[in-house]
């Protein structure tokens, strides 16, 4: 109960299923939790429960989960399970939510996450009945220390009728004064420039401001985030993380890059980690990060004293690297800061700043079109999160995939990708194991002798033998496309289990 | 020679021929120029001589051609027309251009027309050679007042090693005073924010600057830009401009948008024309307009006393209203603010004001892909200009289109757009004249239920029919697409002439 400082606060604590009794049938919720961190960890379960037991009395009830990004099992996870999760925004990485979604159960918005929080505020996804939101305490005025996250929690506090908060003591008090919370964000017209000018800049408050009157009930939980390790750095991961490591390097060299670089932007997983893995092997010092989430290879970064500051919304860390963090706060706050993903994401910033943008993908095509979302055309994997925010916005963007996937039964090189995240305006760099693809100034038919040069050796042919097919039967030589074979690689894939004839 | 107020400059008039003799084969030239607006009038013309001359002597003659937007056949036509043009960017409309991109002689970047200038600043594309640009007058100082647009001209005349100057006595020298020229961009990290609030904001000042010693001629024109009447309004855009004033009247009436809404964007051409000319006949008033050109129907609106101010880099008016502002700049200039496209189209002032944008398209699909840029996938249009910039970062987007094109041939609604420049991430509102279809908040399934309202009633029940393949055929509910069938449209409207089975 220490962490609850206001008597006002301590008044209102209930337990998960007290909180979660409160919650109706078509409620919208908006959830804290960013790529696994800083979601609620009993109130979902509770709900989950109530769930159930209304559908046994043959009652429906679901209910609109909107977050900052991925949660976790104990939250979209215990809720997609039991179907009760009518509508989810703005991305996912949950099995059981991604398989709710691809069953046609949950309606699923995949929203830019620079998007998300405005697209609330402004009135466009219906009004907010819920914030529900996990804290590390409330202080003796009333404001909420966030936790590993804040994502939308600033919005979410701000619009939603009703308030429970989830108090986790198991959360390290040294992560308060960690947090930058801006509150100069308005509806236009009265929105003013924010003042942010370098990555570690603090232009907000360490607090999440909530009206008091507005809080329905507090629950106290103590229990670490869900933390996934990384992989094992394999052999692959590290090819490509060198070719984006080289490239950088001569950009430097070539003088259209300063010696520190410019803010890297890393996007969530094992091949971008693997790229920080990289940069901590190079010459390369005084770097700075803006990004939206921090993983294990920026901790590293950080601590090797190659990263000087790091801005996120959110941690996606191992275990191991969690239980560094939550011990060593009050240190990492001098290296970290983390802000609303509003802000981490805003387009106003990243283009300010020159962010250096390298996320992963699904698969590009050989003019630089790219699927972040989408197996083949129609299955939902996991949302475009920010990676359009920093792509369309960034001083470099850069994609980084293997090659192949599925053992060389898929090409991530196809000849049009079957769903479209970012375009040709907005990609400039492809990276696989095979090398780097500089698209930056070519004309569409010089892009795709660039990009082909990067797809596995086993699918060049195929590609070339594409490109020529498609010089024959286009009506132009511009952006020259066989339509009828344009996606036939994804139609194979489906029919026969791979994309090899 | 009374518009060249500066010794300097007098020293360096030349004709036109021998301003074009000091350009090479090879040359990258910044031309000025933004949909139809203030480009040079006489250089280009003497240029395309001499590359015909060359050419008859066996000689190689192509130039790299950068822009700010479209120019004229009198600029991009007659380097077109003799195949002088190796390559352009960012955005191009001339038919002749557009010829020689699809035939495959020029090489075409396209490119968002924010993205334009900070690209060559940032040296991705290349050295300029030159600087083409047209001007009004230059000042005793030696600055440069600008015409009836400034596109990239700062970029260009800021990076080129060379500049050559075009004095067009034709252009009002009321203009002075109408452009705000920012000097404010650095490259990162030394970037500040914008200190731009509102549409009508002055943070610039009146001229270009331009270092005199890179000034190697000066040419006197006296021509106007060579503009295209508007079509009349017909039946049809009149019924979409009245749907999409519908949608924002109704905005306002549920308290999502204010009375005088937000700033208004519109593309470029007839629809997005009707459309202002929409807004004429409505209640609305103290109009604002932060795009990237102003049309006939925006000078009405001015003139009305409908709009207060607007902000553009570019005109693109008929020749008899360009007449009346040429002859009243005085007046307009107190209504009208023309800047940099950087800044015009910048992603910071555009998402900071919340601008209403509106763009015309190609084709949509059933789950909001737009198609801006290419005909059956291959054949490129005109380019994607700053419809991405405004669309990204709107407070609403929209796109307008009749439902059909070809005398009902081509189905403007289709199940998998042929090419792909904005993404269902991206749009919020499609219109046509059958009515509104508003996505927001629309999961992939009731967005395709909503599109497909606004399709022909000709090619509902088509729609309807590969909406029902797809949930069979698909590996998920999510997004389901026949991926056999999802182009097909366009394969038979290559093979029979008509999208109609």
């Amino acid at each position: 109960m220490a962490r609850i400082r206001s008597q006002q606060f301590l008044d209102k604590v209930v337990s998960a299923d007290e909180a979660a009794a409160l919650i109706k049938h078509g409620d919208r919720i908006g959830f804290s939790g960013f790529t696994g961190s800083g979601y609620p960890k009993a109130v979902p379960s509770a709900l989950a429960r109530r769930v159930e037991l209304e559908q046994t009395q043959g009652r429906p009830f679901q209910v609109g989960v909107y977050t900052g990004a991925s949660t976790a099992p104990e939250c979209d996870g215990v809720l997609a399970a039991v179907g009760g999760m009518g509508f989810r925004m703005p991305y996912q990485s949950d099995p059981d939510t991604r398989q709710a979604i691809n069953a046609g159960v949950t309606g699923y918005c995949d929203i830019h996450l620079s998007h998300s929080g405005p697209l609330v505020r402004q009135g466009f996804l219906g009004r907010l009945d819920f914030a529900l939101v996990e804290v590390t305490a409330i202080t003796a005025d009333g404001e909420l220390v966030p936790t590993t996250s804040i994502g939308n929690n600033n919005v979410w506090l701000d619009v939603a009728d009703r308030v429970i908060l989830e108090v986790n003591e198991w959360m390290s008090e040294g992560l308060e004064g960690m947090h930058d919370v801006y509150y100069g964000i308005e509806l236009p017209p009265h929105n003013v420039p924010i003042p942010l000018t370098h990555p570690g800049g603090r232009i907000g408050q360490g607090t999440l401001r909530v009206d008091p009157d507005k809080v329905v009930a507090v629950v106290l939980t103590n229990a670490a985030d869900r933390n996934s390790p990384f992989k094992e750095l394999d052999a692959e991961s590290k090819t490509i993380a060198g070719h984006y490591v080289d490239f950088l390097m001569n950009e430097v060299k070539q003088g259209r890059l300063p010696q520190s670089l410019l803010p890297l932007q890393s996007g969530v997983g094992n091949i971008a980690n693997a790229v920080l893995s990289g940069l901590l092997d190079s010459e390369l010092g005084h770097l700075t990060s803006y990004t939206e989430v921090i993983q294990d290879g920026m901790v590293d970064l950080i601590d090797a004293g190659k990263v000087d500051v790091a801005s996120a919304t959110a941690f996606s860390l191992s275990p191991q690297v969690a239980q560094r963090l939550n011990a060593e706060a009050e240190r990492y706050r001098r290296h970290i800061v983390l802000r609303p993903q509003e802000i981490s994401n805003h387009p106003e910033v990243i283009r300010r700043l020159g962010v250096l943008a390298c996320n992963g993908m699904i698969e590009a095509d050989i003019y630089g079109n790219i699927n972040s979302t989408h197996i083949m055309g129609s299955r939902m994997q996991n949302g475009i999160g920010g990676s359009g925010d920093f792509t369309r916005n960034a001083y470099i963007s850069a994609f980084v995939s293997p090659s192949t996937a599925k053992g060389g039964a898929i090409s991530c090189i196809v000849p049009m990708v079957s769903h479209h995240d970012h375009t040709e305006h907005d990609v400039m760099v492809l990276v696989t194991e095979q090398g780097v693809a500089d698209l930056r100034g070519l004309p569409p038919r010089q892009r795709a002798q660039a990009v082909i040069k990067v797809a596995h050796p086993d699918y060049r042919p195929l590609l070339r033998e594409y490109v020529e097919r498609a010089a024959q039967e286009a009506n132009s030589a511009h952006t020259p496309h066989a339509l009828k074979a344009a996606l036939s690689w994804h139609i194979r894939m489906l029919e026969t289990g791979t994309m090899l004839p």
